[in-house]
């Protein structure tokens, strides 16, 4: 049953060798690694606007230059993370870049700030993009938590199925989410410059204009430009996942983060910028997208319909790139025996189904304790993206600081520049969003990453005390064999001979309870023992387990090296509801024998037939 | 932690030579059997005036004889049961004395009845003791299925304690009740032949005296008894319980039934004569019980709360009854196969502590589901007990008959009035009651007698599988000792050198996933192997169980009977959170091996100290 139940949702195991063949090329790639932050374009300049409006609607005309600062910035990552790629082409991730040329502690802060930023991602996406949805059938508003799980289970299930079907699955959503946004922009563009564009909204002349530039203008502007900022979570992905490319890996992975950044770039201006000339205010009945849409396209036709429906699906799809990344780093991450193991191993379908799994389940976890809500968990957003930024920034020029080049040098230059405007970012978003939310996740990130200590602390400690380099193998040991009798009957027979065949002292072990049955043993033992001498223990208080342990302290006294295998033979129930008739007082023997040393205990099964 | 946890809840286990002293007198016999029975005053009488105020007030007067048609029943199961007890003195409830004169197919009917008897007394008992609390207090009206539950699980604990902890502790409220509703009964009726007792209600003259008979009042009447039947209910108590009194234990029981009888009666019949004199009208908002007592005391005062307290506690006591008979008949029908085998296992306290637990649950469950109403219970009930009446008292006749009296003797003349008496009883119940819920009763009969055939087959069948008379032992087996290594470490070395201990063929099996790897633990392997040869499995797909089972296929091929012994070397870590960091891939070898015939899995433990 187990078995066709899997194949049926994630498909036959892929064999190692077909590992090469799993990868992506550059079409696919861009929508697995994109999809987060091509979606940010869906609500990024919406949060600026509604930033800004706190100082009165004259003041949605900075949103041009809040735009402007955020496109310079995705052009600095971007050339930055480029040469991140080239150094890196075994996966640049923030984590190796930083414990590489930084050390371990500050690999394993980026480390944990990107996981946990991909648990917010897949959260707050799914949560946005059911949101869309409930906007548009209000009746599906209570089942929203339900809708979220259910899109969580979806995506992870997709991305179980390896890399390459689910990339091919959720290209076409991405393409057609760029396709009809860069159309919508350029027919608003070209009806603003034909000047044929109706405005949406037409600012009242009492409106003054802002004078001069005080304190909490600078504030405001300050948090436009951190809820921004929001907008370019996701465009790190790339460097993540470079060897999920297709060889030359570096070199596909750096076009396809050109791609990305000029389709993020463009998409994000010319929303802003429509905005701005189709006098767009932010509102909380309907997005700043759906109003461009519609004032563009002239009311709610087939184009409007389409922009909203590509909106949702991009915005459930951005948990996507986190589904190809969290596993990714996380397995890297085991590999450095700082997360547990299995987390390093690679599933049925070739992916690390076991990262996928982690992820959904935290993943459903905060949308259930969230309720869903959009709202809330935005605010625990971008922080650990930007100190990953800053961090992968700072390693690149330290490496290439080590490697000779000087400060002047261009690559140095360039990541600099990456590092302080990323770290300048940093500081203007923990510090605008520290009360709202942002110290869970510093603190979030502090836990982390004592965690990956203890964890690493363990595996070390586990390799010395388990390592045969200097260690003397212990002499032979002594060893007896001890049969738990309740009878004799065919399984227990089976039990004697297995014993004798494993060892020379076998001894037969009866519990006694009612002195009647003794006799009946007794009468049969002879015959059936084969030789095997039976010990009567006394239980006055009618207990399997205390006699038992007793005898073993007595057997094992003065030579704790004494290895005694303990058998229990026991009957094996041709139905499953035959176990309920049977005495499974067995199974307390058997957890209390599990905490004695060199004891080893063997259920000898004997099979029924009906 | 939890040794003393249990000691605190239970007490110190009881060795099985304190059986004797376990067992109780007549003093604290009567409590423990007859708080059932005699809990039923509370509510007997009411339930004749319910059914009779259908017919109008005048026919309340019928009250007197219908609780004298019961008193008459009461006398001759009474007689009959004193009869039972001296034939079968080792307990002579209704499931022995049916199976040992009418066969084990009515003695399985009898036991099913009692059985959910028992579990509905819990259920409904506990109800109706939770009702008058909160009739006193209506806040707590919300918490009612919880106290239920709570009750239920008290009452199960102090059980659990043993027989005579339990006595002792439920004789006091016992005796409180019999002693005030005695009391109230005499300040009655000497306030009643004096004259002097105000009437509760006086029967306005318009109400037409009913009739003649028809049709419509014979069904009233019928019901009216059948509903007072339940007060019978409990009376088989002492019967099921002899082996639970002090030798002479016949002698005792016998006794004891008289004084239950005796109290029973006088109390029943007291009431029923009281409620008649002082015009009592049955009404929702207030019991009969309740209205005697404010009648006869004058008003609410001191005498009419410790009436009410007593009741409310005789009502949850009336469990106790249930939790002394259930699990010593489940015993019995355990030691005669027909349900599972460890409900006939003396506890820690000289109880049958599992059967305890069965009852508990099933009432819990029952009084969730019925969200403690116990007005949706009460039409479950008696049924069950007045089938076993009949039962028990028929298979008594058959009984005298085969040991040679008469039909006119004395012995079988008395136990045939007991059957015909209940036969009819019980006919008026399931009539009257079918409708309203008795028939989920006759159901759930037969479909637990069907599972008692199922579980005797099953026993008998495995008794036929396991025998060892007229098997031919089997010839000794060849044994191959397969020890599963993942490197060369530690424990590792300590499972070669167990293998070794226990057989002359050993083989260490290596599953490769990466040729790397094994590269690596080629190097070592000479040095520590100590002769065991290495097998390398190559796992395409990076399946652990696939490879083990095909080469377990390939040593077993021919010989089916070959014995071979898996290994599992485990190391133990120190702290329990460490085996998150640990693969448990081997948990689903070890899940698959386990429906492989003569495959023993032994898991080799190698204990970490940090």
């Amino acid at each position: 049953m187990a078995i066709p139940m899997r194949r049926l949702l994630v498909g036959r195991p892929l064999p190692t060798s077909r590992a090469q063949h799993e990868r992506l090329n550059r079409l696919l790639a861009l929508p697995v690694f994109s999809s987060d932050a091509l979606s940010s374009v869906a609500y990024g300049t919406e949060e600026i606007l509604f930033a800004l409006v706190l100082a009165g609607s004259a003041a949605l005309a900075y949103s041009i230059w809040i735009g402007v600062a955020i496109a310079a910035l995705l052009l600095v990552l971007t050339i930055s993370y480029r040469q991140t790629i080239f150094a890196y082409p075994s996966g640049g991730g923030a984590y190796i870049v930083a414990s590489d040329n930084l050390g371990m502690g500050f690999g394993a802060v980026a480390g944990a700030a990107l996981l946990i930023d991909y648990v917010l991602t897949v959260a707050v996406s799914t949560a946005s993009g059911v949101a869309a949805i409930t906007s548009a059938v209000p009746a599906l508003v209570h089942l929203r938590v339900v809708l979220c799980v259910g899109f969580i289970l979806f995506v992870a299930l997709a991305n179980m199925r390896g890399v390459r079907e689910s990339g091919a699955l959720f290209s076409v959503p991405t393409y057609l989410f760029v396709g009809s946004f860069l159309a919508m922009i350029g027919v608003g563009l070209l009806r603003h410059l034909v000047g044929g564009a109706p405005m949406a909204y037409v600012p009242p002349a009492e409106t003054a204009p802002v004078g001069g530039v005080h304190v909490a203008l600078v504030v405001i502007l300050l948090q436009a430009f951190a809820s921004g900022c929001s907008a370019l979570t996701g465009v790190e992905a790339i460097s993540n996942g470079v060897q999920a490319f297709k060889a030359p890996e570096a070199h596909n992975a750096a076009t396809t983060m050109i791609w990305m950044a000029v389709l993020l770039g463009t998409m994000f201006m010319g929303l802003t910028y429509l905005s701005h000339v189709l006098h767009i205010l932010p509102s909380h009945s309907e997005t700043v997208a759906s109003q461009i849409a519609r004032t563009v396209f002239g009311g709610k036709g087939a184009w409007y319909f389409l922009i909203q429906g590509a909106t949702a699906l991009i915005l459930i799809l951005a948990a996507n790139t986190s589904f190809a990344d969290f596993p990714r780093l996380s397995a890297i991450l085991a590999r450095d025996r700082l997360m547990p193991r299995w987390l390093a191993h690679l599933g049925d379908r070739l992916v690390f189904s076991n990262g996928i799994t982690v992820l959904a389940l935290l993943a459903m976890l905060l949308v259930v304790v969230f309720q869903g809500s959009v709202h809330r968990l935005i605010p625990l957003y971008a922080v650990g993206v930007f100190l990953s930024f800053t961090l992968s920034q700072a390693g690149m020029v330290r490496r290439w600081l080590r490697m000779g080049a000087g400060w002047l040098n261009a690559k140095t230059l360039t990541n600099l520049l990456g590092a302080m405007t990323t770290l300048v970012a940093l500081g203007v978003i923990a510090s605008m969003k520290f009360k709202h939310g942002a110290w869970v996740v510093v603190f979030l990130i502090i836990i982390l990453v004592l965690f990956f200590f203890r964890i690493h602390h363990h595996y070390q400690s586990l390799r010395r005390q388990l390592t045969v380099e200097g260690w003397a193998r212990p002499a032979e040991a002594k060893h007896t064999v001890i049969v738990m009798v309740a009878g004799v009957h065919r399984g227990i027979v089976h039990a004697l001979d297995y014993a004798r065949l494993i060892a020379a002292d076998c001894r037969a072990l009866y519990v006694e309870v009612d002195p009647q049955d003794t006799a009946q043993l007794y009468q049969r033992w002879e015959k059936w023992s084969a030789g095997v001498p039976l010990l009567i223990l006394a239980s006055p208080y009618r207990s399997l387990t205390a006699p038992v342990m007793q005898y073993l302290d007595a057997v094992q006294e003065g030579d704790p090296g004494h290895m005694v295998t303990v058998i229990l033979p026991e009957f094996v129930p041709a139905r499953w509801w035959h176990h309920l008739l049977h005495n499974q007082s067995a199974w307390l023997l058997k957890l209390k024998l599990l905490f004695r040393r060199n004891v080893i205990v063997t259920n000898l099964r004997y099979y029924l037939d009906e």
